[in-house]
């Protein structure tokens, strides 16, 4: 039912809906249905009350009473308000993403919280699931483990009985994805987390990036219970075979439907796939759309209109377990329904969620909740000092004119890769190699030992001068700055400091573009086309100092994450994802 | 993963299995596994670890030690223990119910608990609960909201609090099938178990008999989630699009499965579809098997069988959310595994279930723990005096010839229309008519109100002298009594309560046949096969004194229930299902 708890007055007053005994509050008539549960296409017309749907059927006329609301949606199609059921929404707050969510047909969404327990710890993340409620799209969580290799990811992260309370919320899905080097290292705290969430009826969801064969198995046998993250079909077809929920992934950080897609000619079950962004960001969703986009491409990629429906809501609201709320349109469950031109057309005219009309002839029409963040949130920087060029210097012990240096290879797909180059020295310290873009990298903790930092070595930038530095640094609780220039550097992380969080391009000792992510210097709570605007400005300033990466925000944002190998950065060091160490030293 | 709770230490031998790094305990190799995830039939050899698979692909040799038992399963066929959906097992101890289970390859049941807590209560049920613990077969519950039209069902019912407590086992899945015309009435009980069983995440199974259209709505409107009660393929179709989960029925009361394969060639989805018992006794467990029966009729009925397969396994699993531990084979979940000759022949030659070879070459092989049932259970029946034939006379007022009474039309469905018959009067006294089949019908309370008794005329037994009594008589606590003689009726209540439970024919002051019930009255402990044969004696000895139903057990046992429409008998009176009354005297 739409409702988490409801009474017996309102179901009640639902049955007496169906009944005709009493006036809907909305009906939906004249169309034809997609019905998720038989796989058909079928005439329905839908009584809504409140919230919920109380009727689908032929006709809804004996619940049309004169105070009925009545959306005639002759001629069309009425779809399940699509679900993304894996998603990461660290940089907007929830009332500016509705309006695209909604827009993109997307009623419901499944939301990693990877980001900010690590700045913000527990009470951030209770924060931000506070902030999800009574928005006019639905908001799910699952709890990240904050499973790194930096030992203080342990010591700092969420205790397993401040997980199992989160993992108690109703709104709380399962726990978040558990990289697959900590389970397979047979990390105690995640392997507890794991425990506990199974224990407690909830999902635990897998990230086997690259696993295969043997260690797949063995990470699947450790208590995951979905993927994400397969990049060719047969690879999808290896994590199905073996009990695995499949999210089919198209979103801003990867597109892989195109590949993906082969899938459809397979002679397979499709019930335990599911369609997925992994995360939008504002450009994305502005430019994109949402979960209409991924079924568009699904439908256009040549799946059944049904299956592609079905992989963006009951499959997935099946596999979370909350299937008697959401992802289909049948009396009891949640009134959150689209109505599309047609079978093959995934463009929301009308949308209702929760039984409210909040998207009319293709318009936002609801009114989202603004929630106030408290100030341990929007001043979570907390930096002793500024920072100076000399804070960026690496100095070796004996005077040589190079040193083989450790060196993270980033590609424009934001795989990590470990190369060993030989740098410059001068004055015993490693100095930046611009011609050969070899650009210095700093992590600087921000939150439980602020200052702290270590300064490694960067190639695949492209930067010939000036720097970059956020403190939207994935998995972590650093500000990242990246630099061909420890001056500009400095200024940098001043700068983000100075705003309490956000992302700044700087040359000449000049800000050139700069976004404000004041909440746990990760989020803004600015409208999302200005932010999407803003984004593009630091792009362009980004490739202004010679940068070629296509897009630098998500690369950037990874460097510190072991989301994606085989290195990352933190302020200990360089971690090693492959031995599970961390590197005090750039030397080989 | 197969058990509740897991070591950390227990998920690192999994993963040291998994990576050939340490023996398992188990392989099965050399066969094809039917993979009921991706709907597909491939070379798959299994490594289990203690209770649970660590590993299943194209070939285990990396796991198998010196210490590791080998199946062979060469030229053969593995799927997944099948699991029984919705089954009532009222009769039998699940220390008896176990080796026939196995042997039918079943490996997990999900039991309704309608009939002891009526007589025996919360405490009853707690009991039935632990006596399922440890036994060879996985078996999981759902608890009754005893929902029927006697006042008392509310007054001396489990109370929310305590169903509340029973939901938050594990190995209870769901609120037990709710009758549709108690919700559809809004009993305020029912109505506040629906919505707890909901908030706590579990499934609320239905029973969902004769309704349809908009009465059908009105019911999954008030939160149920499956129906086990469609007789036809379009009362399949319908109960499918109203997103409820169907379980396709054929057991010992019904068997539906020859009419309803008809949904086989409908272009619909199947993956909320599921096959289950709706319960079997002994004499059909004893000739007919179990679930193996229930997937080859599918098969043989033209069902593909991974179709099959999956609705007696995954399906079924994934629809209680428990499908992360049974209902495939897969690493992390349970080691419950059958081999069967092959695809199209559903025979259990091995079955694993927790790991351990259950049954070899077809032959059970384990040893259930046998469960030591409290007094207060093996002495349930609590009525006050010995009853004579006095106690069964029915007066009216006026005298007359004749009388119209409202008589039990008994079919041999166990359905019962309300008749209004003439029926014969002798000195104020309504008699029995043997000529026309029309018995006395008795129903004792025996446990809150002891002695408390209504009777009533019943047609459709066909008996010509003698009575049979029986304290199983579902969803009540009361002993009911059959007659064409009221001595012997009250012989039959009499020997009944000597046993403290069981079923009595007795014709001429002679008890014919009996079977013990002894614990709750309902339950018998004595070996399945013996309960077999006794009940076979019952039948012989009813139809003896001209008995004409086919079986009498199922259509006796439901004369008090209200899970079969349209009448029902109770201490009070007959309860009239339609306006959900209860009619205090039998006279029109």
């Amino acid at each position: 039912m739409a409702r988490g708890s409801r009474s017996i007055k309102f179901s009640q007053e639902l049955i007496a809906v169906a009944l005709g005994e009493a006036p809907a509050d909305l009906a939906i008539i004249g169309g034809d249905l997609v019905n998720i549960y038989s796989g058909e296409v079928h005439r329905g017309e839908v009584l809504v009350k409140d919230d919920t749907i109380a009727y689908v059927g032929e006709s809804a006329a004996h619940g049309i009473g004169n105070e009925t609301q009545v959306i005639n949606a002759e001629g069309k199609v009425l779809i399940p308000g699509l679900i993304d059921g894996h998603t990461h929404v660290d940089n907007n707050v929830f009332s500016e993403l509705a309006p695209y969510a909604l827009r993109g047909a997307t009623t419901t969404i499944i939301a990693e919280t990877t980001g900010l327990p690590f700045p913000t710890g527990y009470r951030g993340l209770v924060e931000l699931l506070d902030s999800a409620r009574d928005q006019p799209l639905r908001i799910y969580a699952t709890i990240t483990p904050m499973a790194t290799a930096n030992p203080k990811a342990a010591e700092h992260g969420l205790t397993v009985n401040q997980v199992s309370t989160l993992l108690a919320r109703p709104e709380v899905l399962g726990l978040g994805e558990s990289y697959w080097n900590p389970v397979f290292g047979s990390d105690q705290r995640v392997m507890t987390l794991i425990e506990t969430a199974r224990r407690m009826g909830k999902r635990v969801e897998g990230h086997s990036a690259g696993a295969k064969n043997n260690r797949l198995q063995a990470y699947v046998s450790a208590g995951i219970t979905s993927c994400h993250e397969p990049i060719n079909p047969a690879e999808v077809l290896e994590r199905l075979r073996l009990g695995l929920f499949v999210f089919l992934r198209e979103g801003e950080t990867r597109q892989d439907l195109d590949v993906l897609a082969g899938i459809k000619d397979m002679a397979i079950d499709f019930s335990n796939l599911g369609l997925a962004t992994d995360g939008v960001g504002p450009r994305h969703l502005v430019s994109k759309g949402y979960m209409d986009n991924l079924v568009q491409r699904a439908i256009d990629l040549g799946f059944a209109p049904v299956t592609a429906f079905q992989m963006a809501s009951h499959n997935v609201a099946r596999y979370f377990g909350i299937d008697h709320i959401v992802g289909g349109i049948a009396p009891g469950r949640a009134a959150d329904i689209v109505v599309i031109p047609d079978l093959t057309r995934v463009r929301a005219e009308t949308v209702v969620c929760r039984g409210k009309i909040v998207v009319a002839d293709g318009k936002f029409v609801a009114k989202p909740r603004r929630h106030r963040f408290p100030s341990f949130m929007t001043h979570s920087l907390k930096l002793p000092k500024r920072f100076c060029a000399d804070d960026f210097t690496v100095p070796v012990e004996h005077n040589a004119d190079k040193v083989k240096v450790k060196t993270i290879d980033l590609r424009a797909t934001a795989i990590k890769q470990e190369v060993v180059l030989e740098v410059p020295v001068k004055g015993n310290q490693i100095q930046i190699d611009i011609e050969r873009d070899i650009l210095k990298i700093t992590a600087i903790e921000r939150t439980h030992n602020p200052g702290q930092a270590f300064t490694g070595f960067i190639r695949g930038l492209g930067l010939k001068n000036g720097a970059i530095a956020t403190s939207d640094a994935a998995d972590s609780w650093v500000i990242l700055v990246v630099g061909a220039d420890e001056a500009d550097m400095a200024l940098a992380v001043n700068r983000v400091c100075e705003m309490q969080g956000g992302t700044v391009v700087v040359a000449g000792k000049r800000v050139l573009a700069e976004i404000a992510l004041s909440i746990g210097g990760i989020i803004t709570d600015s409208p999302l086309a200005e932010t999407a605007h803003t984004l593009d400005a630091v792009q362009q300033a980004y490739q202004s100092l010679g940068g070629i990466l296509p897009e630098i925000r998500v690369p950037l944002t990874f460097l510190t994450s072991e989301a994606i190998p085989f290195f990352a950065i933190c302020e200990q060091g360089l971690i090693d994802m492959k031995r599970q160490q961390i590197n005090r030293s750039v030397l080989v």
